[in-house]
């Protein structure tokens, strides 16, 4: 028998009468003889809720009375979901960040999980009592206080308990039934992915696909859990073909790249719209002005993404690009004229009117030209590229956003992802 | 300089406005060099809206679930005073019941504090630092699991406190502005009492004057401390005149009876509307038969009040009357039936048409006839009484309802209570 880390999202817990679908999820894992965690995030609602209170009370706030407030979410749908399952005659237990320990760091609101002892929690699966434990928060050991993982850190909660009692599986049910080849809102051909490498999820989610929080791929990479992505509203009598070898016609596992036998040289094409792009236009060309134009935009703690430099004819002036978060883009164009008198002379230019699209895919590692295909096709269509970026699995181009759904669409069928 | 607990209710927390309201009191207290430890409940209506999600989860829920659901309210409460009081300067910290720890017996849902540590949370508060404590909730060590003490528990939390840290004063802050002589809203000329002892406090209390729960009294008299009512909507700058060596116009305090100079032989008039009668009617009369009712009545934790019992002119069968809480009357009604067999044969009658009026007074002890003013002055507006009980400093009668208002004006009156 196995032990299995189930995780289920605000949306799926929003109401009882979600919660009791949860439970119905829950108790046919049990049921099949297996040993239980389950996470749990809080009510959809409830931690907006909580955070507007917050605020409301001093948008100075404190970040350890920030958690100790929103934690209680958390606490809330922990302790129901327990009483439900009881009342299905599941032996259950709630446990919070604390009483685990689940210990965090100081870095409260954003805080990274440090270590979590495992040991009797995986006793307790293995009597056949379920342990429902609180997403998104732990305890700084130190202080003693409540410290909560950030948006999202459900997520990395329950990649960190499968860690922790050494779990044979860690199944994250979402709202939706798997990781797709693209956003299916925008190409109705769009292919749920049976299995996804690791590396290539961590592109995904990182580029704004939704479906896992990154810092949750990273540590089930670190650690080689074996994650899967599936829907808590597909009705649980309908999941009896789940089991640990795979799954049948539902769900995206997220494993190693080894255990993907036929590597599809590009696995899927995302898009992000909420870029924006900046260009700095007749910088001095001269050494040390990219650190002066950078400097200050780290140390605000802005995240420039993609960064294209044109050298003028002249050799003397030269143009930079780069974009960052369209949210930032006001902040930073502050940082930037207060950094003037470092930088020297300069003009600017900004739009927040930009897409980027990145093709995804570990076969490019082995497969020469891809890129090449993707600026192709793109001229093609007469979409013109702003930016480019690359890594080894992943090539992103900035474009015009009014050309990012057609451009989307072309590159999803030009590389084999239509489905039939 | 002393050390002062603040316990402040739902209703005085019951949104940010109140809760930056109570921050102005607590900031009072601060700013005149005083440590202090605030207990807070849960923001009016919250622990309702918990209390009805665990039902809806399972009416047959798990109590120590319904605490860590529950627990929450105070919680969130606790966080956003500590915030509110940190954006208007003043330094300080939530505590949840865990933290300090507030420890517990297994009681889960209406569990009694068995040990609190006060030194390092005394060390705390004497550095500055203001304490904002949740009431109602601590830790059960054995398990690790939270326990709330029950509805009103926070004013216990807060007496508890108050002796945990050798507190010099325990102030209740509540929506009434101290104890009266009686309902104000049925007697126009109730007055506050500025004193009063522990033991009416105690009769008050249990009587349905609902100002403070009766386990908080029990534990600040053993404890000898000193607690005062104050009304947390008396604008915090109308209470410069409250000092450590009592209250200049405001309040009540509840102390020890010999700090109370001047007794009065009556104190305080208190009603109940919500006693039932039941009269059981020609049961035999041998010994064990009172046991042979009672007893299954405790058995089923019914809580019997005053018992009156008639010898019949015979001498072989009699009545009995006692009296229970109306909500309690038709499951006291089933466990009668249910032990006819062992009782014999008898009729019953029933009626939640009763009000049980009290006359309470420390006076009395030393002073007699009390008992005979009150049965003539009712006597003589024609009030039949249907049962007697006594103790110490407290006459009960048993009356029809509607004579409820009546009674309690007339011995008001007559007791030489009324303002002037």
């Amino acid at each position: 028998m196995a032990v299995v880390v189930m995780k289920f999202g605000g949306t799926s817990v929003a109401d009882l009468d979600r919660i009791r679908n949860v439970a119905r999820h829950v108790k046919r894992e049990h049921d099949a003889g297996n040993s239980v965690a389950v996470v749990v995030s809080a009510m959809a609602g409830t931690t907006n809720q909580l955070v507007t209170w917050v605020n409301d009370a001093s948008p100075r706030y404190d970040r350890r009375e920030y958690d100790a407030v929103v934690a209680t979410g958390e606490q809330i749908t922990a302790g129901l979901l327990a009483i439900v399952l009881q009342d299905m005659g599941v032996n259950a237990r709630s446990w919070q960040g604390w009483q685990i320990p689940v210990e965090t760091n100081a870095a409260h609101g954003s805080a990274r999980i440090s270590h979590i002892d495992g040991e009797a929690l995986r006793a307790r699966v293995e009597t056949g009592e379920v342990a429902v434990v609180t997403g998104f928060q732990g305890v700084e050991p130190a202080q003693g206080r409540i410290a909560t993982l950030g948006r999202g850190g459900s997520d990395t909660s329950a990649v960190a308990i499968a860690v922790a009692v050494n779990a044979d599986v860690c199944d994250i049910y979402t709202d939706v039934d798997g990781v797709y080849t693209t956003d299916p809102r925008i190409v109705p051909k769009a292919r749920r992915l049976p299995k996804i490498s690791y590396e290539e999820m961590l592109e995904m989610a990182s580029l704004g696909s939704k479906v896992l929080q990154t810092r949750s791929v990273e540590l089930a990479m670190v650690h080689r859990v074996r994650l899967r992505v599936l829907s808590s509203f597909t009705p649980p009598e309908e999941m009896a073909a789940v089991n640990l070898e795979g799954l049948a016609n539902i769900g995206t596992i997220v494993t190693d790249e080894d255990e993907i036998v036929e590597q599809q040289v590009v696995s899927g094409i995302a898009y992000a719209k909420d870029e924006a792009k900046v260009t700095i236009v007749n910088v001095a060309d001269k050494p040390g002005v990219a650190a002066r134009i950078f400097g200050p935009l780290a140390d605000a703690s802005i995240n420039v993404d993609m960064i294209v430099q044109n050298v003028a004819s002249d050799g003397k002036r030269t143009d930079m690009t780069f974009t960052v978060q369209a949210a930032e883009l006001s902040r930073t164009l502050d940082v930037l004229k207060a950094a003037e008198a470092d930088i020297g002379e300069f003009e600017v230019r900004s739009s927040d009117d930009v897409a980027k699209i990145s093709v995804i895919g570990i076969g490019m590692r082995s497969h020469a030209g891809v890129a090449a295909e993707m600026f192709k096709a793109l001229a093609e269509k007469g979409i013109n590229i702003l930016a480019i970026s690359t890594s080894e699995i992943k090539i992103s181009v900035l474009i015009d956003a009014a050309y990012a759904e057609l451009a989307v669409r072309t590159l999803h069928s030009m590389y084999g992802l239509d489905a039939a």
